[in-house]
């Protein structure tokens, strides 16, 4: 109770979209578990590339699960932002004072904020009055080595809690996958112009019935200095601020004055 | 020919998130299907509140149908982005003049836009450089009356192909569920901050174990006069230019300024 006087521990929700047994979301609830009362509530199975998916057509399953050593814990049948919806709604009762997600296996810069659930996750939290921060590492492999993601993890978390920002800031924070010692620091970013170009794997089955297999190339199109991809390359933490407003406001003015009906 | 005069068809792709044999889609064909080479790819169930999600662990089926007179069609056993990726590089092997999304039974305003599978297709193209715009109906019901959405399709589609814009052009266009002759025009707006207060119903199945069933109430905080919510209120045709950078770049600049590390 020191660390915050004498006020309320603060409640963190954290979820994610590799699944609750992802040694990220262990990782991630090791590096903030003192900085306030921590509630898990992740689905039970990975979800990477759920984007913003909701579950409307059928039921949820909610199982109190015991893997975080005397963390209240839940997994979840369904999607991250499921998860932060259930959590508020019939777990906590209460808006926690912020969401975490992650930390993802694997890059959620550039557009990959699109189809991320970890960020998914962390825009859902927004949309319902709760500041957010979704996390990943530049790391697929199940043996990623998380030692300075949480340490930036935990200095970020701590900012949000001690500076309490407006209630839909939203965070997209990606850590480069190298060691502690080479990262050089936080950088603000903007998401870059960067996509994959797709080419599915076309295939026969052994039923010889024809199957499409999502594959494709990462390409950054976007040389700006001031990018996520830019900082990661550069081996800064990538933080860009995200918005759930999707208007694209330069293009409204420009209709409103140039087209007629 | 004649009407493009001596320029080739343009190419219209055409899908949606209520699945291929919704009246939506077949509405959407009929309103444009003069215009260009009308190619139809869209999924083979329903995936309302899909958002951005992507099929990454397990393959894809793609079937030809007849479901639309004289017009090139395919289902597609994913999630509407995935219809999108899959015509551009399996089908068309081209990217179209123009991707069409809807008309989607239902509303598409506001935070919708965030859940919604017939916007995220209209996203995706805009992210492979094809303008984009996606229709939805502010009625449910399978017997919707989609004459007025149609004339306005199809005036907006025209527009949009005499009038090429920028390649990452995406239109939310919403239409209210009135007759044609109560429609006043189409308004440029910015997406209303409006979403629903969450309620999940809480129930046991016949084996006694709970389940959610995600429900909620939906509550527009948004004031403004320039709003979608504000002009379907009001009985316009919406339309409000979205972007796929989520970027926040108010916050972005304020944090550049004020956090030190």
């Amino acid at each position: 109770m020191a660390k915050t006087k004498k006020k309320a521990k603060p409640v963190i929700l954290v979820t994610n979209d590799d699944g609750i047994s992802a040694p990220g979301i262990k990782n991630l609830v090791d590096a903030v578990k003192d900085l306030g009362k921590v509630v898990v509530v992740a689905p039970d199975k990975p979800q990477s590339g759920m984007g913003h998916a909701i579950t409307i057509g059928h039921p949820l399953r909610l199982t109190t699960v015991q893997s975080f050593e005397g963390i209240e814990a839940y997994q979840c049948t369904g999607t991250p932002v499921d998860c932060v919806k259930l959590a508020v709604d019939k777990i906590l009762h209460r808006k926690p004072d912020l969401c975490i997600s992650g930390i993802n296996h694997g890059a959620n810069h550039s557009i990959n904020v699109i189809y991320s659930g970890t960020m998914s996750a962390a825009v859902e939290a927004s949309i319902e009055s709760i500041p957010s921060i979704g996390f990943s590492l530049l790391d697929y492999s199940i043996d990623a080595d998380f030692t300075a993601a949480k340490k930036y993890a935990r200095i970020l978390v701590q900012k949000m809690l001690e500076d309490p920002m407006d209630k839909h800031t939203i965070l997209n924070v990606n850590f480069p996958a190298v060691s502690e010692s080479l990262i050089k620091g936080i950088k603000i970013c903007r998401q870059a112009y960067a996509k994959y170009i797709e080419d599915f794997v076309e295939r026969n089955d052994p039923n010889n019935r024809k199957y499409f297999w999502l594959t494709g190339e990462f390409v950054n199109f976007d040389k700006g200095k001031d990018t996520d991809v830019w900082a990661l390359e550069n081996n800064y933490v990538s933080v860009v601020p995200v918005t759930f407003d999707l208007t694209h406001y330069e293009l409204r003015t420009k209709l409103k004055k140039t087209w007629k009906w």
